[in-house]
């Protein structure tokens, strides 16, 4: 007998998910890059107008953020991922499509700070050993052109 | 025997608005200009120190937005509506008063992001049809005169 | 027989919580210095980066918010203090360690908006009198050299 299994957006899954997502961001941004990488899964995929291709694997989503805030470290930098306008949508018992605004802000030492970059996060989100986890992420720099969908048609 | 009717805020609640205002938001963000509309009342009202007059009904609300959005598709801006600090006040059992911040960010192909303006908004909210929508709204921008309330007593 | 006591985090408390945030920074953000003060504890400690000391108990931390605030109305400034990516972290039935982040956003009239700073916040707060108060506050401004501990071991 088929049915809808498609759970209700509860007020505790809603505060899982934003639990994290305060600690996935705070993680990348305090130079926790362990903590933000198993906030993908290990074949987590990232994809962003920002970027020239797809970062494919949790690997290669760490190796690239390591070495972006490495080049921030150099010019006195740092970033804050400021996450907001949180809408939730679960789809099984273990994924949720989680759709937000994340504003880019960037601190200079010693020269204020400003708007790096507004974008718009997509994430799927699975639940994985007690957690959740980025299966699938797709961030769209308003700034930027989209990204090519590579679907030709 | 008169009683003290007004409902407790409760997570529910607190996450059904939250939705309401996440979707409203994306919704005229990427121009779904419908939803944005239904998510006001028939006879909503939208005040703003930001217009030259109060708008008045769904379809001067409507009408205004999409004149707004035209503009600023000419000159390649796109506009996020970044709404935190998000304070309900339940008044009965199908509304609420709802205070948050709302920034205005405007992002322009190849020129970046930028504040556009900070604003106050002070919305009630009523429940219609299994919703929520806007009945008033009264923004206001926080680099402009305060608006007149025409009480002259 | 010992037990772990440290309660969960349950949506209610992180609704006390989100309301006593957006309370209190609209209290400050809108000149009533009253509820602001009465957010932090008799004795609370506020310390900050952005402080040439840290300011100890609300009288101290009132007196400074009333400097400032007056500051910037001469010269026809205001702020809003943008909570985001709040962070929870229960430590007693009556204790909780809270982080978010803080953008202090700065509009003047007739000039628009500007980022002012990019703020890590981090509180103990502690439940008094059947509200949420603040008993430390640590304010870390992103452009500003970390606060030195004093700790010289």
């Amino acid at each position: 007998m088929p049915q809808d299994t498609t759970p209700p957006l509860t007020p505790e899954l809603y505060l899982e998910v934003q639990q994290f997502y305060a600690g996935h961001m705070h993680a990348v941004d305090s130079g926790d890059f362990e903590t933000w990488a198993v906030g993908f899964t290990e074949d987590g995929v990232f994809v962003s107008n920002g970027f020239p291709e797809p970062l494919a694997g949790r690997a290669a989503i760490d190796a690239v953020t390591r070495k972006g805030a490495a080049a921030r470290a150099e010019r006195g930098a740092t970033h804050r991922h400021v996450l907001t306008n949180l809408d939730l949508r679960p789809l099984t018992e273990h994924t949720v499509s989680a759709r937000s605004y994340v504003l880019v802000v960037e601190s200079v030492a010693g020269a204020g700070a400003a708007l790096y970059a507004s974008t718009l996060c997509e994430d799927r989100l699975v639940r994985q050993d007690g957690t959740w986890r980025v299966a699938e992420r797709r961030v769209t720099r308003d700034d930027l052109p989209a990204v090519d969908s590579g679907d030709r048609r």
